[in-house]
């Protein structure tokens, strides 16, 4: 951790970040006093001392980080960005209500790429300027929504569809499947962005969807975005449906297995928790939406414990009201505490894991980002740390999970490339986005 | 509410707020857009639409506030302030590890006049960027901690602590009640400061001297905060040592009236909600406290449907880890709603209302904070709502509690009096705080 790999050679750092503290987040809970993160394009090379690190690449452009901490960014683990359009638009209604009478109609009269574009833009925007580097994305328009990503340098898991109703997206199974391989093909290989299926959940999607997809992302080797157990109705009723919970359901149908990431899990035996753990499905913990919809409390501490890869999601716009992971870490470690009666649950450092590491294992990509290490990609971000808010400082980790705000993030990379700059986004324009914001804004509230 | 109050001549207005929405609070729930506050020196005069209140009042001064929301100051109705230098100190650990080993042994080495001023300056920086205009305050040394908020000019209830064990402020019981006595003789008639009798718990204070209390609370006419029902433990305990709960106890000894604002309620039987109802007594809840302390869940739906006055607290920065009331709201809506198995519990107005009115009216200042009415005390904050964050707008008390930041506070007033200019504090410098803040870091450490 504390020497620049010998793998490569000096005088391939092309970078320095000099930070007052660095988080690699692994090893676990270590925090680096003085210490420099070498880049050379767009990996991270090594850890080292600041003095040392000049020492090695004497040409390398430096960045100064003196009130800072240095940490691997965020990783919003189930995000519908699309959605950041209707922040706001009905809160504080029954689950139900919300659905089928604020955010179904919205959708059905503005759904459409140009929605989808500008939405995941707007979220994009938000995202940096929160620490937020990659996410796990789930919505129609995966095209153009894969494509927005691209456009933006920002690093996206892009959920393909499937659902068995018709949207503006597809007509038909046939269509939403057609599609789904289409853009998988056409994103393949790209650096920043992969693909998933995303079924919306077990009681929108037949059996036999079931069974396809699940035969396509082993072929394909992508992983399974689902939306599992997310409030106790849906396990009712698949007993009524089905005659067995949901997730014995999707163990029937071969989709309990390590491509799959489970959202929500508010409802879970200790037996299913056994099965979760060794089949290596990983879980997507969203305590903001969760209680916001009052869904019901997902057993963080418990899953945790039994070894489960648990990650973090804000969820929506419609259902949070933000895409703040700074926020949902402090909710999700309050949450679990409160949950499990045990104040010692979740504690800062494996929540800030939750956020990074557990995020990129959940997509397929713990070898590739969530950590500082050598060989990674060097998505980073910066916190200001020199603030009233966050004095005094006794413990740099629990600063960042309990005190620190997502506004204190001052700097942001994504593959070696700045998309932050001291508070200043860079290649977006907010006044040009939050012009587009409220045009949609005009057009959803005249049809809501 | 539309009309400047004519019982005040239009040349007595010195200053019109022109803001882009004002939310009163008072009528609940409204939102009036392209409104003026009129002040008169400490107090507010009434609110009329910008261009009517210009024709009235033509030679007042105008603050321009066109991105802005503005609303009463925030009331934090439970806090710790001088523990804000042990912001951090110890955290994820259970309640009694925490307690007995990290926070009891650093208080009994920095406990002092001096750590309470330099705790409490540090504490009114970070609310008054946040937002927050009065507080509910508990802990000792009230001597100091009043001069404090009164140098500042800002407004605070100081509780005056009684606590069956010798503290650096007090050596016995008669010297709590005598120092208490003379701290509220002290502070009587001042205008931003009240005292209340903060007898800290049940299992730590007397049936003598919750009698004695009592009866002084009655004759001073003040009120009495005392943390009540925080844990499951604490009841069980009072019914092995006092073969009832603390309420019972505290309903024996005279202590459930109106004067009472208990603290936390975590643990509450239907009989208890109706007879705390029927008393008056105001309840803080504390949800992050409750959260991060895992106390347990305060019935907080069940409450409010109650009728109860229930106001919102931080609690104090070593269990939060925080003061900040926009944070507190957004969980304490989110927390309700999880724990009412709602998703309309603690809708965003009624939320608001918790931090606003519902504190003033705990304090006994319902009359005179809270709420943007002719008559009140000119206690306001704006909010800027121009931001990615809380783009698009559909709804700005939604926005307020569910997407707003603490960052976005952009001005504040106490009694007519500008505390926070455009993010800038107005006689508070920020790096000589941190530099304290620093000095008090380095000792506490040293202890713990």
């Amino acid at each position: 951790m504390s020497s620049v790999n010998s793998s490569h050679p000096p005088h391939a750092v092309d970078t320095l970040l000099e930070a007052r503290w660095v988080v690699p987040v692994e090893p676990h809970g270590v925090v680096l006093e003085h210490h420099s993160v070498a880049l050379a394009g767009d990996r991270i090379v090594g850890i080292a001392p600041i003095e040392l690190a000049r020492e090695r690449s004497p040409n390398a452009k430096r960045v100064e980080l003196a009130q800072h901490v240095l940490l691997p960014g965020l990783i919003n683990a189930h995000t519908h960005n699309p959605m950041t359009l209707m922040r706001g638009l009905a809160d504080d209604l029954p689950l139900m209500t919300w659905l089928q009478q604020h955010i179904w109609p919205a959708e059905a009269k503005v759904m459409g790429p140009e929605y989808a574009r500008d939405g995941v833009e707007l979220a994009i925007a938000e995202m940096l300027r929160g620490g937020t580097t990659c996410c796990n994305e789930n919505y129609f328009f995966p095209d153009v929504i894969a494509a927005t990503y691209r456009r933006h340098g920002f690093r996206a898991m892009v959920g393909l569809p499937v659902i068995e109703f018709p949207t503006a997206w597809a007509k038909s199974t046939e269509e939403y499947f057609d599609k789904a391989l289409a853009v998988h093909d056409e994103f393949k290989g790209e650096a920043l962005i992969g693909t998933s299926f995303a079924p919306h959940a077990p009681y929108t999607v037949s059996n036999a969807s079931f069974e396809r997809l699940r035969m396509l992302s082993d072929q394909l080797d992508i992983p399974v975005h689902l939306h599992l157990h997310e409030t106790a109705q849906e396990v009712e009723d698949s007993r009524r449906d089905h005659a067995v919970r949901p997730f014995a359901r999707m163990q029937s149908l071969g989709i309990i297995n390590d491509h799959l990431i489970a959202v929500h899990m508010t409802q879970l035996l200790d037996s299913e928790i056994a099965q979760i753990h060794e089949a290596g499905v990983s879980i997507v913990h969203c305590p903001e939406s969760n209680l916001k919809l009052a869904s019901g409390f997902c057993p963080a501490e418990q899953l945790r414990r039994a070894g489960v890869n648990i990650a973090l999601g804000t969820d929506g716009c419609a259902s949070n009201n933000d895409l703040d992971m700074f926020g949902e870490m402090r909710s999700a470690a309050f949450l679990a505490k409160g949950v499990a009666g045990d104040a010692s649950a979740w504690d800062a450092a494996s929540t800030l894991r939750a956020a990074t590491l557990n995020g990129a294992k959940a997509l397929g990509w713990g070898d590739r980002i969530g950590s500082i290490e050598a060989g990674k990609q060097a998505d980073l971000i910066a916190v200001r740390l020199d603030d009233i808010e966050t004095s005094p400082m006794y413990n740099v980790i629990s600063q960042l999970v309990y005190a620190a705000g997502r506004h204190q993030v001052s700097d942001v990379w994504i593959a070696g490339v700045r998309k932050l700059e001291n508070r200043v986004l860079v290649g977006m324009d907010i006044r040009e986005l939050m012009t587009k914001a409220q045009m949609w804004q005009t057009r959803i509230a005249s049809s809501a």
